[in-house]
């Protein structure tokens, strides 16, 4: 087997082979095929620009790996702005013997997640550090984007506003969390790992007057919807009857004495709508293959002291939902 | 000693606190204070996209520390495209243990560098991985930059061009070897890393036709000269007698038996400039703080069959500088 040797992070000829055989052979665009320093760009009037390490373990998983998660991960950072993803870096901070074939098999998953949603890798850097210095590989990405919709932001959320959730919630967490832990599952379930621009795109040009968008990543529901409430000054109650939870997810929370509003997606957004837009909002999502199981799950509510989340159990009860903390899941993105 | 907890990149309470306390305290900017998923920015017409990974170890050498070798690393890859360094994106990929102090000192490194070059820190991110699953810590920058001296390029290397080094070579890998295998020094020797945006401004402001400029960062002065040589299809003919390396680079290369010409720069740019202006672009080199040691080092010739890069010695003596190859030496950016 091929295993990644440290003179291939070197900067020398063993590099620039690494960089000619792997990348620029899945990677080919000629931005990136010009290996300067930089990539140069045309660049629209208003950009949009993120960054985001990947240290996910396990780098395969149902569902995705490393790679997809990188370009999901950058392209909805952007998407959830109202910008339409451009170009990405990479760099690869590999671990010195890691296999060869995995790295090749994480950059076709790369090339092919960027090719179908349209944005170029024009930049990336290969680090190789000792065995036992890292932990197989870890992925940073960056990215660029359009600002074509301007104005999402989570200070516009208002009284009133309708949160939908663009799908169940937790299938990343709980999928990553399980194969960790070595559970089985039956079927087709998976990380929901995708990139979601053409989802928001549609929304989006729909016209329905959407104040803000947020991917639920680390932290899951419930840290979306407290960094909302602290920006806006808002309280949300959540209708936990509404909320869609796939069994599996459900599962393994309960194994694991977590909360699947902790859980982190890589292929959900949450909106907030102008609560006379949200069934318009609704159909919208409803009618594109990433927003099929679409809800309505919380409303904005007028905040009693300090701005807070409210979730209405299935019994009725009125409690607070928990804000994350502590060791939730290292290594879940 | 407060040390960095797994829960601080775990994306909950504890995440939100070191993002308030310790980036947003010493990176106060309102882009990066707005906290959304991506950095909101007027764009230039055209932009520089740049990105890189710095697992240097030890994190703190003479001369600076991985906070500021990522500043200098990022300005000087957009500088020597021709463009002015505006933003900065910035992941920290962090050992669970780390010492908080550290990452402070590192961080109010990366402010005082990038607020000297005038450049932004407009997006980050923080991962925690378990004791033993990093080396304490990688650092991973992205940047963008305005192109406000477009045209520059190693295809527009020409027969007879000089190549200007901007000071003595190798100072950053040998501080860096020296302070891993424990040798001591006596003085002001250490690492040139620094940011060269200005001289590199400076320079290209003064009108000299100017074809191409590098950083000789991995694989130092050789790598560069090779990538040129094949990228624009001369050869080089380097003086030995006109290169600039520091007495104590020497020694430690004689000591660990390396070559001076591929010990990493961190602070120096190879310049490639018409013949008739090379000594007009010396004297305006040398008028800058970071350009008094600058030099004229290298011709580029025809090349006789395939392009490559010749040394002529102290001697007299005609050699091939040899390519950059094997593990050259990890961890040195």
């Amino acid at each position: 087997m091929r295993r990644i040797k440290l003179s291939e992070g070197g900067g020398g000829e063993e590099t620039w082979s690494l960089i000619k055989e792997l990348f620029l052979k899945h990677f080919n665009n000629p931005v990136l095929a010009s290996l300067e320093d930089s990539a140069l760009l045309p660049a629209p009037s208003r950009i949009a620009f993120t960054t985001d390490a990947f240290t996910v373990k396990p780098i395969f998983f149902k569902g995705g790996d490393i790679g997809k998660l990188a370009v999901a991960g950058t392209v909805n950072d952007l998407a959830v702005m109202g910008a339409k993803p451009l170009y990405m870096s990479l760099s690869f901070i590999v671990e010195e013997g890691f296999p060869y074939q995995s790295l090749e098999r994480i950059v076709e998953s790369i090339a092919k997640t960027a090719e179908e949603v349209g944005v170029m890798v024009v930049a990336g850097d290969t680090k190789v550090v000792q065995a036992g210095h890292a932990d197989g590989l870890f992925i940073v990405a960056s990215g660029i984007g359009e600002v074509v919709y301007p104005g999402l932001s989570c200070r516009r959320i208002e009284e009133g506003d309708a949160v939908i959730v663009s799908g169940p919630v937790g299938d990343h967490g709980a999928c990553v969390l399980a194969q960790r832990e070595g559970f089985e599952f039956e079927g087709d379930f998976g990380s929901d790992c995708q990139p979601l621009w053409d989802l928001v795109d549609t929304l989006l040009r729909s016209g329905v007057e959407v104040h803000a968008i947020r991917d639920p990543t680390r932290g899951g529901l419930s840290a979306v919807l407290y960094e909302w409430a602290y920006a806006s000054g808002v309280s949300f109650l959540v209708e936990e009857e509404r909320v869609p939870v796939r069994d599996e997810v459900l599962g393994v929370c309960e194994f694991l004495g977590l909360e699947p509003y902790h859980l982190a997606c890589e292929g959900r957004v949450l909106i907030s709508v102008r609560a006379e837009d949200a069934e318009r909002a609704l159909e919208v999502l409803k009618s594109h293959p990433n927003g099929r199981e679409a809800g309505i799950i919380a409303y904005a509510v007028r905040a009693d002291r300090k701005p807070t989340v409210v979730l209405r159990t299935l019994y009725h009860v009125e409690r607070l939902l928990e804000p994350p903390a502590g060791e939730l899941l290292p290594r879940i993105c």
